[in-house]
């Protein structure tokens, strides 16, 4: 079976993930898996979101040769990374420490907000990924917001508003803890469409991060300087394959047309025909 | 087992029919299955959400002894209401067919307007049922409500301006179609707490359907008339118990502590403790 780097996601937001790793390797094989049949996971228990993460990740691996994973989902990243790393025998990457990561080298206060699912928030990972790099992390649930990206409002007047009273509740809870936050991580895959609303939205000079970004720039670092013997056939794979296609093949397990009319956005390319896959459930 | 009126939903917005239904069979016992673990229904599949609505039919009846099934979900009642009568050996009322009994006592015009999810639009069951009784119905999928009323901004400033903007897309297709319509059903179970809002934004004169109290006013309808064997049992229990307590036991397949903590604000009343049930998947 070709080597192949496996993306998964509760939906189609992870999309944006696997965007900024195609852009970064592109000639690699790519299998991207959402677990549309059961999303969203943000809403969910550790409990439940852990045992659908889990089946999903082995998937990629058992059934699509996936040598590698990156987890394109905040919520799973952030509750069930560790269950997942014990299930599958290959390097598995999440997107919380990359995101920490990456704001840690943005902020110059120390101080950084942090927006994301209700059970990202709930989890506190972003926060305890934070606090291990010295940064002080306020976390807020921004439920909206992955509802007006699907309903492709990403330039609309009522997702302005929506942003400026999260964002000035965040503020507000920031001043009453005595933070001087300069930095903002959009702590979701749906947010990174909604990316130059916040840029219009944080105080001037404030940084906004992507976690979409920094968690493929992390991939492909950790890709390129892992000497693992699991890593070694898919790096070379990618390498005689840098001059060749990208290719791409996209599961769902629930709604694979609206999967494929809505992935081309955060994707920024067509997804193709999209694959049902029965997980159980 | 002591008869029990069983009402399901994928979430807690059928806390609404619920209540509906407590106001008017009060001394009943009743269990309420929310299958929070797969919410949200409305925008997955006709196949998906049959196999689900079906496990959690067969829960209500097989482990809770329900005697009648109350389908407090749109969703469900649109897409899943044959599989589930074909699975469970009771009487399953949907909300569907009661909505738009409703519409038609209520319209001069024979024009009305249905708001509901995605998966209810498409399926198209409300303009079915509609047609059925002489009425013209235009739906159209409203995914940004759901989201607004669980977080708690049922009188806010921005619910009224998403309202606005629904309503406004639905009378410009009313308008292109040549329609006039009076009436407007509300077709999800989430939507009675937008009720007042609704009946601020339609026009003078219009009606606002709710479909939970329809669909209560229904199954008291089909329980005090019905003859049949099967709810015998549970109408002496009713009468005997009309100077009782009524009796409300709550399951939901996750997230019991979201559910106790904003299902009274459906409810009307505090919910107690959730139980936990696990369905699988």
């Amino acid at each position: 079976m070709t080597p192949t780097i496996g993306v998964f996601d509760s939906g189609f937001g992870g999309l944006t993930v696997l965007r900024a790793l195609v852009e970064r390797l592109p000639g690699a094989r790519y299998a991207f898996l959402g677990d549309t049949a059961r999303l969203p996971y943000g809403s969910k228990s550790r409990r439940t979101i852990a045992r659908y993460a889990v089946q999903s990740a082995q998937f990629l691996v058992a059934e699509q040769g996936a040598a590698f994973l990156v987890i394109a989902c905040n919520t799973a990243s952030a509750l069930a990374l560790d269950a997942i790393q014990d299930a599958v025998p290959v390097p598995v990457l999440g997107v919380i420490e990359p995101g920490a990561a990456a704001a840690r080298d943005a902020s110059h206060t120390g101080d950084v907000l942090v927006i994301a699912t209700e059970a990202t928030v709930h989890s506190h990972a972003y926060s305890g990924a934070c606090k291990a790099r010295g940064l002080r992390a306020l976390e807020k649930a921004c439920p909206l917001l992955v509802p007006l990206v699907e309903e492709g409002w990403t330039d609309h007047p009522v997702t302005k508003q929506v942003i400026e009273i999260y964002l000035n509740e965040l503020r507000a809870e920031a001043a009453v803890q005595g933070l001087e936050p300069d930095t903002l991580v959009l702590g979701c895959t749906h947010y990174p469409l909604l990316r130059r609303l916040f840029e219009a939205a944080v105080r001037p000079g404030a940084k906004v991060i992507d976690s979409a970004e920094s968690a493929a720039k992390a991939a492909v670092d950790l890709f390129n300087a892992s000497s693992e013997a699991l890593l070694r056939p898919l790096q070379r794979s990618t390498n005689a394959g840098s001059a060749s296609q990208t290719v791409i093949k996209c599961f769902a397990t629930d709604s694979v047309e609206k999967f494929e009319r809505l992935g081309s956005r955060f994707l920024g390319r067509p997804v193709g025909r999209v694959e049902l896959v029965d997980l159980g459930g």
